[in-house]
């Protein structure tokens, strides 16, 4: 059985609904979905978006293959055979408009429009917000991480304790857009261009008679790139001394130990001291590099305390975002076809965070011309003119909070991706993402961007929006309460 | 490029120790590993052994592609040309041993065996710790929540927030060996042969002008197996009289409505409420589910208050194991060959935890033969006979604490799987699994079974390998005092 194909990496009610559509012929009708998130994770002010070059390949992919047919033919649903031929022919027909890989996004966006056919638009939706919701996690925890690593190395080392293989590598990718530079993972290094690293493992020098030895011969294998791993016996007793023979000796040789490897005790100390044993060697170019259940708060801490480590190799808290591991992303149904033409729809809850704002929305980030920095997002209805020189913006829950911006650019933040089925954005490299991720990052002010307790970032409605939705909400409270 | 192949997903430290192996010539010397797991997840008094399916399978087609060649050779290691030669002819031909899928295991006992040449000892351990890490959390999640369900269904809802695709999948494996009863995930049913399950979204509802409407159509496509999600607008006011309203005119058509789902509020007095209602309307056969952020403690704590739920929906708490989302597994080396001999190695730490078990070792589950329930695990040499009248069992660390055992079986716990490279296990039906899975908890007594503050269950050590262990100890001790 073809373990790949992911037409059927969907939940069985997508299949159901595409199936109720059909039997009730609205399958062709257009919908329109925006897939957003209601809470940054991490107590963070903002999140990192990732995942669109995986929902590009599975778009550009999806295809439901023969054994695929003959699984849900063997369902108990009996599903009509020419229901089944229709999902024979099956292609992604569809528009597809998202915020380009590395944004800097907030809650409550739509981050990912999706125009299609009710037919297309539910099977796809547990595949995006599956990609979606793990690689912007991932990307949001590396960016923390980057916030307070500064200008240290920052390697990505999680594969072993990753939630299976996709994570591994997507996560690896993830964390590499948000700024890391390197990962452990050789099939993530080679899918996606992102550079690999490697040191040694405990195992190498349990492997021989000595740590003296193992580390000679390490060298003698990897005469200018090696990192020797000093904490198998005892760190400052016999790893750090032993590793500044084998650097001396390297260097009489026209080689070079490139660096230590800690992985177990107090970095703080440890990294004191062994920075202070290999320099009173004269190995000021020996670097230190850390491992061992990172994360933001460790280093912080650490380098508080002036440990001395130029790279960080971070693992499972990482990969796994352990401290918040699911992103929450949704996926909503927004505005539905009637006669030719889009109507709002919305949804309603008793949780005021989890009404749904209607319409075929984009939204703008409003750019000061003269900081570069943002005044917030704006968000509207994709046919409304956004003002050129005065904009209102002002808070959608608390409305007197109200601002006026002059001197402003208003960029677009959604992207065509798909229109019609057919891709006609260009995937910008890994580098360019990683670069446009900066840039993006540098639209924000260093209060958004605080690791703790962050301002709240501006995500406003236009008045246009705003109305609609006011309007929606009270039809539908109106006629909750006829129930009664 | 091959998305698929998994030669690569390992770290680059391991192609580097195979490499520095092959430049030492010690490549094709035996090594013997063990990976075990140091403290169960959760908080829990055991964990769900599972991944091996998913390891086999990958040992099976484990070789470098051309392209995985070219990837290496650009490498700034520069690898000599012969060694890349090496990895072209490169296939498993070890042996590996392992417990079976759905085993309840515990902390330091080595679930996975592997004896292998060096070079290819280190290329698997990534994935072998990155498949068993997943797996085996999931399953004992899942094995969490199955003990307070009950008679109650299990559904695993997870997909739109797993960590990427193939967590989803795997997990969903994972859940079902621990006792669910069906997935979500369409793919993780066909690859697998798990029973699946959908009902509908709010997506659904808000496509049509009323609730009533929305169910009505849906039940005309799915006469008998409709489940009526019923908390779009208003739970108790608007959903379930809707479903109400349309069960009975099913009732009359010959169709029938199987089931509401709750997904918001609170799940014990709604589901009461609506099981009241239901009843009062003759319509007891209406079975009520629930989904919404559930895991072991929401559940235990709605049954606690009489909430009338027969199905539980369980999505980001399972699939991400988020209280605790990875199992810290590790793959240790603890014998290598000299001379065609094994002699044990041992890793020191400061931390008396971290320190291995030295040996070619396996463990056996030590069965009452009246109560059929286990005294404990019993770790020995692979060579070492294990009596069979008395057993003296007693506690590696207060080794004070004894018991002699009399009047049991010694189940060996270990499998050959790969003997000489070559599978030599026949991979057991889900089915099977799921039901030695079930088998192998009922061995264990309840006090460890608990899920809070459990009884610790026995993993000892034979006396040779307690006195193997010691003696290594004692030997290492001794050359790092000789340091100062």
């Amino acid at each position: 059985m073809t373990y790949h194909n992911l037409s059927l990496h969907t939940d069985k009610y997508q299949i159901n609904m595409m199936y109720a559509h059909w039997k009730n012929g609205t399958h062709n009708e257009k919908r329109v979905y925006n897939a957003f998130f209601r809470k940054n994770p991490f107590g963070n002010g903002f999140a990192v978006f990732a995942g669109l070059e995986r929902i590009v390949h599975y778009l550009q992919n999806l295809k439901f293959e023969e054994e695929d047919i003959e699984y849900l033919q063997q369902q108990e649903e009996h599903y009509d055979p020419a229901f089944l031929e229709e999902l024979r022919n099956f292609s992604f027909t569809g528009n597809l408009y998202a915020v380009k890989e590395g944004t800097v996004v907030f809650p409550n966006e739509p981050i990912i429009r999706v125009e299609a056919r009710a037919f297309e638009a539910h099977l796809i939706e547990t595949a995006i917000l599956n990609f979606m919701n793990y690689q912007t996690l991932i990307a949001t925890k590396a960016a923390r991480i980057k916030q307070v690593a500064g200008d240290d190395l920052l390697f990505e080392f999680g594969t072993r304790r990753a939630q299976e293989a996709d994570a591994a590598i997507w996560g690896a990718r993830a964390a590499y857009i948000a700024g890391f530079h390197a990962t452990s993972n050789l099939r993530a290094g080679k899918l996606f261009g992102i550079p690999t690293v490697g040191t040694h493992s405990h195992a190498w020098v349990q492997d021989h008679d000595t740590e003296e030895e193992a580390f000679e011969k390490f060298v003698s294998v990897f005469p200018n790139n090696a990192i020797l791993l000093v904490d198998t016996y005892d760190t400052l007793r016999s790893g750090v001394p032993n590793a500044i023979k084998v650097a001396h000796k390297a260097k009489k040789e026209g080689k070079q130990v490139k660096g230590i490897r800690l992985d177990s005790g107090d970095l703080a100390y440890l990294s004191k001291q062994a920075r202070k044993m290999l320099d009173e060697h004269g190995l000021q170019d020996v670097k230190i590099s850390a491992s061992n259940d990172l994360d933001e708060q460790v280093i912080m801490h650490v380098k508080l305390q002036g440990g001395k480590i130029d790279a960080w190799g971070i693992g499972t808290k990482l990969i796994t975002a352990s401290e918040d591991p699911a992103l929450g992303g949704v996926y909503k149904l927004v505005a539905k076809e009637k006669n030719g033409m889009f109507h709002p729809v919305i949804k309603i809850s008793e949780d005021p965070n989890k009404i749904t704002t209607p319409g075929v929305l984009t939204f703008y980030r409003i750019l000061d011309k003269t900081t570069g920095k943002s005044h917030g997002d704006y968000i509207a209805m994709v046919d409304e003119t956004v003002p050129k020189e005065e904009l209102k913006m002002f808070d959608p829950v608390h409305t007197y909070k109200q601002k006026i911006v002059k001197n402003f650019e208003a960029v677009e933040m959604l992207q065509p991706i798909f229109i019609n089925g057919k891709l006609v954005y260009e995937l910008p490299t890994i580098e360019e993402i990683r670069k446009y991720h900066q840039e993006s990052l540098s639209q924000i002010w260093e209060e958004t961007l605080r690791l703790l307790n962050p301002q709240e970032y501006y995500v406003d409605l236009s008045e246009n929006v705003w109305k609609t939705k006011m309007n929606l909400i009270q039809k539908y409270r109106k006629e909750t309460n006829d129930l009664e």
